[in-house]
């Protein structure tokens, strides 16, 4: 096994897809945002990719089971468009540059291959230390058409500067030489290993970008948790702490660093 | 040499064989049941498996001879069954994804096409920081058949969770995807680098699973000097510390720590 | 995308090219060198090399557009000499060995096969931890004929020992293999991490050896504020550490290596 | 340039031609032995290996030209026996599995297209921390017939164990493969990174094995050198250290460690 491979599960007609990559990565927002939806919308296993640059791992299940690391595509089929939302999701991506090289084009051209012609995919945008209460939602995308639209539901182009590491940014690269639309959308985050508030910002926004009902009870629990935990951590180190030091306010952070 | 090559040393007929994986890995169990199987059972050598993706190391002979790192096929035909059955030990694993995804590939396809139908990789389960006096045996399987079929011989499924690297876990994987049947048995193992314990737990289920005579002697010999040296240093650990700490119970586990 | 690719932004005749590379290295010389020659020259993409050896990371734009990493060819004409210049610059080089000969090879082969015949790559020669105020212009290269004519520009041959790493190296080894003129050109620098003063003495040189009009007022801008910090740490290193060290003259030093 | 190459600097025929492999490793011991016998033998290039697998280094020559890291095949006729001696020596060895595999099947190869029987790769056996003064020369043979006759001239077998890393032991391992004749020849050394004595050890029963006039005087100054060197140290080791200390032998040592 020398190359990145996809099979199909169920081999649906698509209807004008658009792909919806939900990947880990920073914050976890990616794969909490895809995962999320693939729940919510009970949407259906289409099609595996497993590679040799993924780790070297078998996962094991539940019943017993065993399964070889892989991403997946799910499919929905959403009545008030009349478009098919694939969603891609993953156990993880791949640690290489050949590796991310490979498989990022071989999704892009895989999509192709089914008709798409529109990709989003999810991340974190990192903006340090701290717990962001109210994160933004922000945007590149390959074209302006693609970021006028965008911007009409709330996602702010222009503002983030930096790199995109991965699947979120080498996928809608390549979908730009593939002449296809494509955008990252990223939720605003700091601190947290898994930011359920910034996966939750995007989802909002991606309710309308799709025009889609999806509950977000349950990320919405996450998040509730998460902060909660927050909170009961700031309290300790405000009493462990020497109080000209709490009132600095840095106190507490330190001490929330450690549930990354 | 840029690809994994697989040599006969002596073509035999085999009789709707079995493949034993039994490679390094953790507890050294793998390795301890494989050659323990191919010493007792006096297996012969079938085939060698060469790969650019093992370390680029020559072993020294005591003959004064050399030969390249590798991974030895060995054959013994179970006269109880009629069944041949392969044994596959090694001196080392592929540190690198693709180098594990290319070289268990190949060997679940060179079985395959010596008519091979059944896999059974051994493992070690790493439960933590502890010596396990009475280990268990746990499997994740291919299919619901074998399964059940490896319940019955006291092998505990749907217990263990997580990921399992290497060969262990991408030639069961593998086996799922041409069709084989395959199980990964692993046995309960902590803080020990050779962990003989485990291994006899797991060759003891083997024995009924296979229905097979092994002596367990020589395992049980490791075994036996393992647990003394063991004592000895719980011991030792136990007179050099302080009681209150000693009576904790974790001042002997530190010491035992050294053995790895 | 498993091979390094060229594409043409536009297809240019070029006349008797001479080929100036700038990439990320020591002192960031080369980059500072490329990237100043561009704008100063208002030079025109010519063409654009990505390659799955580079990092896996997609560029934000300004406009909230996405790139993927790249190196790229610019090009200008020069009128008093009658022969394109093309400028090849980037946001990195590869980190394996792998992806830079099969990176540089391509881009020797790629202006080989543009008719090119004169190569000058541009870096750092680090002398170690100080402060270069009058740097020297090191240079190696293919053929005796032209070490004698970059002697006459000011470049100084034979003096520079030791390893030249990625393309600076790479590149002018292999033009010497395809039978073209190759220079490796290196500014004098020791302890910054972007040294402009080195930078700019490369460039006093290239005027010469391009027969070139090119205002150096930006590079020597970035030269004064760096010389002008330089000088705020060494008297706060004075100020801050005791006077029989200070007369040393190291304590000024060792704080100038935090601009790193 | 994707894949290891052999290009011919003067294409000789060659007599039954004996390869001698000198490249860095252990001790230095094969890279001096190698360089020693080239220059004392004032043998002819004959050829130059490159490969991707090295590092993306260009080395700067005296002259003010360049070249690429390389391995470099050297020969000398060898008037008292009629056979053609090749000598490989470089800059480097490939810091991977599979630029290792690549490289060293690639010389085997190269040297049986030559018409080449038989291999001899020069290393050193470390066994620790301590200088060796009467450094023994241990072997490892592809066959019998070869182990009896090197022995006749003082080489060891049977007695060295464990791994050799790298050419000295792959291209052994390959050359049994190839059904040639090969021993790997290793200098006993200890603590040092450039160990003149042990190389000189080896070259003393080269001299036997190969039948050969080869000078020793420039081995033994850098030997001699070095000794010199390890007894200062001492006297400053034994003069700094509490008596107690120095009179167990250690205290010396660790000094001695420096020079690595």
């Amino acid at each position: 096994m020398k190359n990145t491979k996809i099979f199909y599960n169920k081999k649906n007609a698509l209807r004008d897809p658009i792909l919806i990559v939900g990947l880990p990565g920073i914050g976890t927002v990616g794969s909490l945002v895809g995962e999320h939806l693939r729940n919510e919308l009970k949407a259906k296993k289409f099609a595996t990719l497993y590679s040799p640059h993924f780790l070297h791992q078998a996962i094991m299940l539940k019943n017993g089971g065993v399964r070889l690391v892989s991403n997946r595509f799910y499919v929905f089929e959403n009545k008030k468009t009349g478009r098919s939302i694939l969603i891609l999701v993953g156990d993880m991506q791949s640690g290489s540059p050949e590796g991310q090289y490979e498989i990022n084009d071989k999704v892009v051209r895989f999509f192709k291959s089914l008709g798409g012609r529109t990709i989003y995919t999810i991340g974190g945008y990192n903006i340090g230390n701290q717990y962001v209460h109210h994160p933004r939602v922000f945007g590149v995308a390959t074209d302006k058409e693609t970021r006028l639209q965008l911007s009409k539901h709330g996602i702010i182009f222009g503002k983030a500067a930096g790199a995109i590491w991965g699947s979120a940014g080498l996928i809608i690269a390549f979908s730009k030489r593939y002449k296809m639309h494509g955008a990252c959308i990223m939720g605003e985050t700091g601190m947290l290993e898994v930011d359920a508030n910034a996966a939750k910002a995007v989802l909002e926004v991606l309710k309308g970008v799709l025009n889609l009902d999806v509950n977000l009870d349950n990320i919405d629990k996450i998040k509730n948790e998460t902060e909660k935990l927050l909170k009961e951590l700031e309290g300790a180190a405000a009493g462990n702490t020497d109080p000209s030091q709490a009132s600095g306010g840095n106190g507490g952070k330190q001490h929330l660093s450690y549930i990354r």
